[in-house]
């Protein structure tokens, strides 16, 4: 085979907010018809603050319709062809600030007691045009239902097997708990029960953080600081709650932690911390509910989604993680990913390296986490695949 | 000199809680009297959950009297001479599960909207206590002011001209800045032009944390994972708001992160989010107001206090922070510090280094960044500071 198989860990697809309206329980039509427009208007006011307008308006005329494939399928495949790229795990929020899921269910996706029926509604509106899109193309879309988790496990065991059972093949968990029981509660349990039994892994995305006041200085700065901390959180408390060994199967990715030299730090950091003997003399026998060390849990249970990689050299930060647990991915269709320069991109982060490794992180990393049909993505990698020799660094180079 | 000058950037220092009530306003008495016994109880019910009592019985057995100096002067001095320590910072708690400041004003600190008043009365009896404790013996105790200043920032700034008034040396805030303006906002900029002004540093110090359910497993790791993030947190704050910018004399020190690996991070983490092209060009200028790169602000106003570090080799972390940031501190009268190993400790820890980076860290530093008395100090150095022999390293060791 002269071509690598590409199974992208971080893609994002939705439908504009307005076309919602379709997939939503009728009992939440006249809110939403209430709210809809307020919404986009309020997100496009966010995102104005957020992000270069003019950087903006410039990539978005040099990628055309390319961005429809955010909810329209064969511009998607289209530009999937170009990039090389076999299939996709399914995030929701297509275009950053268009497309996201109606009330809350986006994801920047933060528990919200006054508005927890309405995330749910929102987020089963998304998941039940999901599952459509991803029936139209079963190999290439690997769809994850939204759950708003924090609120109600009856109502997330529901629709786990709603999800399972509708070809979903993942989970999205929101990261931030809020005042809601953290990940190490044993509560939790039987949801990871259910997630390890039916084989769907649970994902965890960066966006979500705690307000800022955007008329204050520094609040980018501050958020891109700590964006990483804010998805990592549970991280650490999966691992110390004994998650982890008592659901040895149990998967978690993390994705898109920009820049992939924080995942190396936390494996260092949760293995010192398990460590500490003085400290832990002091603060007692906390990890008598782990055989292992968290990296070596980590080794198991947890998988990283790359992409939105920054400038700098991350091959070392690879090997570091290991090259067993990195997903490639190209964030399409956001601007800091690599569409539409996927092929060169792919070449600065991964150019040189040995073909197994660039193969275990580009795809097959991806098929030991998803239930997926090998055979088929092989067949689609023939036809679009990357060749292995644009991998290949010269000498020169 | 064959002695080397040290001066503790971490020590505690606190009355037993009953004490307290000498130096609390009079209209609080009533309600003091109803609740310190309870604050006492909590606490220690909290501390028996938290530490291990067979390591703190067996611990304070070993230590004796020594423990007393948490407010007794004259104890004090004897372990410090003992320790070779000139001089100490004073943070409030003194011994860990007991002597904290009434009212929620200890080394916790958190914002909580509905006992503002009271946490100010609680603050303000400490400070009352701790100039007297300093003025007592004031070359080698460097009060910091408990200053709870996120609710309001006359009361803050009054407070802090007291303190300086008074012969206190600094000002400790809350990291965890809850639902308040953090510190990049523009309204904090009247006191941080008051503390460079009246050459007073910010401290921060580990400790307070979002709550937990401490009846879940894993809640001590997680804990333990991300204590120092909170800690952490104004820097960016403070460094993207340019904060360092406008108030190039404004000194902050960070005290007790348990294992300086984590500086030496943030600080190539603040730089790599300061540079990443791609994502900076979505997320807009939002550095126009610094003129330097986070790291060089770190390396002009921060300084990071080192105490209970583990096990692990840190000597490379201390020049990846920076020889002339380090403070060296005990800790004492904690368990998790040196003493009552300051020496073999302190040899763990420096043991072999160059002499002149032993001598910045373990004193001269901190000469720069307190305004004390060099010539007092060096005095009391003279006669009780530890032999510059005694952190030789033999070839054979």
């Amino acid at each position: 085979m002269d071509r690598y198989l590409v199974i992208s860990s971080d893609g994002h697809a939705g439908l504009p907010p307005e076309r919602y309206r379709d997939y939503l329980e009728a009992r939440h039509h006249a809110l939403f018809d209430e709210t809809v427009q307020k919404e986009i208007k309020a997100r496009e006011e966010h995102e104005k603050r957020f992000l270069i307008d003019d950087f903006n308006t410039k990539w978005r005329a040099r990628v055309g319709d390319g961005l429809e494939g955010a909810w329209d399928g064969t511009i998607r495949n289209r530009v999937m062809d170009g990039d090389g790229v076999a299939a996709e795990v399914l995030f929701p929020d297509g275009i950053t600030e268009r497309n996201a899921p109606p009330f809350g269910a986006d994801i920047g996706l933060r528990p919200n007691a006054e508005r927890a029926e309405l995330q749910w509604a929102g987020a089963r509106a998304h998941n039940r045009w999901l599952a459509e899109f991803c029936r139209d193309d079963p190999h290439r879309r690997i769809g994850l239902a939204v759950i708003p988790a924090l609120y109600d496990l009856d109502e997330t065991m529901k629709e786990i097997r709603w999800a399972a059972d509708n070809g979903l093949k993942g989970v999205f968990f929101p990261a931030l708990t809020d005042g809601y029981d953290m990940y190490n509660h044993t509560k939790y349990h039987k949801v990871w029960a259910m997630l390890q039994e039916a084989n769907l892994p649970l994902h965890f995305h960066s966006g979500a953080a705690p307000a800022y006041d955007t008329t204050q200085p520094g609040w980018i700065g501050t958020y891109l600081c700590e964006f990483a901390f804010w998805m990592t959180r549970p991280l650490w408390g999966l691992t110390f709650g004994g998650v982890f060994e008592e659901f040895p199967r149990l998967k978690v990715c993390f994705t898109e932690a920009g820049g992939e030299f924080w995942f190396p730090w936390i494996k260092q950091l949760m293995d010192i911390r398990a460590s500490a003997k003085h400290t832990s003399g002091k603060l007692g026998d906390y990890y008598a509910n782990m055989s292992m060390k968290p990296s070596e849990y980590f080794a198991r249970n947890v998988w990283i989604g790359c992409s939105a990689l920054p400038d700098e050299e991350t091959t070392q930060s690879y090997y570091d993680i290991g090259i067993d647990r990195i997903l490639w991915g190209t964030d399409y269709p956001h601007p800091e990913g690599t569409w539409p320069n996927t092929a060169e991109k792919m070449f600065d982060s991964l150019g040189g390296l040995p073909e197994d490794d660039i193969q275990r992180m580009l795809g097959t990393n991806a098929l030991e986490v998803y239930d997926l049909d090998e055979k088929a993505l092989w067949d689609i990698a023939a036809r679009i695949g990357p060749k292995r020799e644009s991998l290949v660094k010269q000498a020169a180079e």
